[in-house]
């Protein structure tokens, strides 16, 4: 099994394997071992946000989006779970030979749609053609620069007692983009959440303080998100799945499907672990927007279950819900 | 004709009508309308340089170098020739399923060398994996950040009188990719020039303050890099051929092949426009360093040949030497 499989890039166990034995060593770093969404870096005493993430997502016209607004969102996302205002975004596009325009044309008009709505600027760009059959369609890399403006968030900052928060309801993005795709296509109102989440986040963080860690639960989905934030920690994580927000759709498409949500790739959900003190003031915050509207109270922090996650079922049952492992869906995002 | 050929990604006249005619009206903004190789942006009071590429060289591993080191000397070198110290690079990887992991350590290996060598650091980074058939072995995302110490290196900054100079031999990263290229490879002993400039030009930009506007000549090379600078000008440029630097490798190579020089990817040469009374002082700090010893002027700027590149022939006649039309080389860098 020396070979790279789909499992490698699905957001799971394995990925964060080849990422931790590969990248992490060769590339050996401060910044690179917080494992943020973002870099936080220094130039010159100014501290900086950065990322990067390529979209590879099939199909490429989604319900609810497309690989073109989701690629400025997911970029505006992770920077601003890092506490730091988007300011600016680069657009990088692999495009396959024989590509219709209009479908560019389709693309970069929404491109600017969500960068308008995000604010931020599209300030560079690259443009490369491969032959027929060499990528497929499209793939586009943003990367993006903000400015920190809330220091301190950190898995470090995270207390036995804080809470669990998630913005809105897990899932919606994966069961959208797979409702389309060619060989399982279903039937589904299911949309993408695909959304910038830097107003609502912005808003969190004027009214508190006590904000210790946020992240946005893409590949691997809700469960995998919350066992990188538990992964080696003295902590553990107790979620209840009477309160982590799923609607109808996506559990009728999970039945169907045979999928669980908790792994599910979001793109515009924001999970926040919030001192408890903080946390109602946070939730109304959150409520008051949009993009927050169905936030919940999922669980909390606690000194039990260390380094794992502890999932209170529906049936009154504990189990663990560990990483994804393996390969759940490609090319979600 | 409304499909995308490779000629919109061969770095020539497409490419600049394409990316004009949708990138550039739809994202419309001052930063992104200079067209430079990277982004002037301001964050707080900071001026910082932020570049994108994204590598889809075949074959990945080529004399001189692979998409793992040029990936990153790309780069560092779009964020030298703005004036800026690179500082921080992203990673972003689309991995075909089924490659074989001892390729993807080697590339690991070789970013690292190629961040050591440059002194940059890896901060943030992505890895995607798509189907067998749905990339061809591996793309790279690079972005960067710089922060800026050299103000106002500018098109606009140009005058007639200043002089063109090129850091080395023109071509030598085109031949060395296609010579091993499937199809059409050819024996030569030419390595790629792949390099990373920011310490050859930060040693330049301490003797002289007379740099007007640099440029790295990549996809089009050294004549299309020449007409992006001229176009919608009111100067030109006039070169001569007997003082381009050209090895007798590239020559030959270029005879075998019908290339012409002037028109192959280069990734670790400098365009300099300088104010004539610097150039000497200019030519002798860069002949100090390893990577600017075949330095040459190679031209001047012209009040006649407005908006165009002139060349004086071996031959002694003139002819213009228009930007890469239609495509030439896909899949160069």
């Amino acid at each position: 099994m020396d070979k790279i499989t789909l499992a490698h890039g699905s957001g799971g166990k394995m990925m964060h394997e080849l990422i931790n034995s590969l990248f992490m060593k060769e590339f050996d770093n401060k910044i690179l071992a917080e494992k943020k969404d973002s870099a936080i870096v220094k130039v010159g005493k100014k501290k900086i946000a950065f990322t990067t993430d390529s979209y590879v997502v099939n199909p490429i016209f989604f319900p609810g989006g497309d690989i073109g607004n989701l690629a400025i969102y997911g970029t505006v996302n992770d920077l601003s779970v890092c506490g730091a205002k988007p300011l600016f975004v680069s657009l990088a596009m692999i495009i396959e030979e024989g590509l219709d325009k209009t479908i560019l044309r389709r693309i970069a008009a929404s491109v600017k749609t969500a960068a308008k709505r995000a604010g931020v600027q599209i300030v560079t760009g690259d443009t490369k053609v491969v032959e027929k059959g060499s990528c497929d369609k499209i793939f586009i890399n943003t990367s993006g620069i903000g400015e920190v403006f809330y220091e301190d968030l950190s898995i470090d900052a995270i207390k036995p007692g804080d809470v669990v928060i998630v913005s809105g309801g897990i899932g919606e993005h994966a069961i959208s983009v797979l409702s389309k795709r060619e060989g399982i296509s279903f039937k589904t109102n299911v949309k993408s959440d695909s959304a910038p989440l830097n107003d609502l986040i912005g808003k969190v963080l004027k009214v508190s303080s006590g904000v210790r860690f946020m992240r946005d639960p893409t590949r691997g989905g809700l469960a995998t998100t919350l066992n990188e934030i538990t992964e080696g920690r003295s902590f553990g994580i107790e979620i209840y799945e009477k309160d982590i927000p799923v609607t109808e759709g996506v559990r009728q498409a999970c039945e169907l499907l045979g999928f669980d949500p908790l792994y599910l790739a979001c793109e515009g959900r924001a999970i926040l672990v919030v001192s408890a003190e903080d946390s109602g003031k946070v939730i109304s915050a959150m409520r008051k927007n949009e993009l927050g509207k169905s936030a919940k109270i999922i669980g909390s922090v606690s000194r039990e279950y260390k380094g794992k996650v502890c999932l209170n079922t529906l049936s009154g049952g504990k189990r663990l819900a560990g990483m994804l492992s393996g390969e759940q869906l490609p090319r979600i995002c």
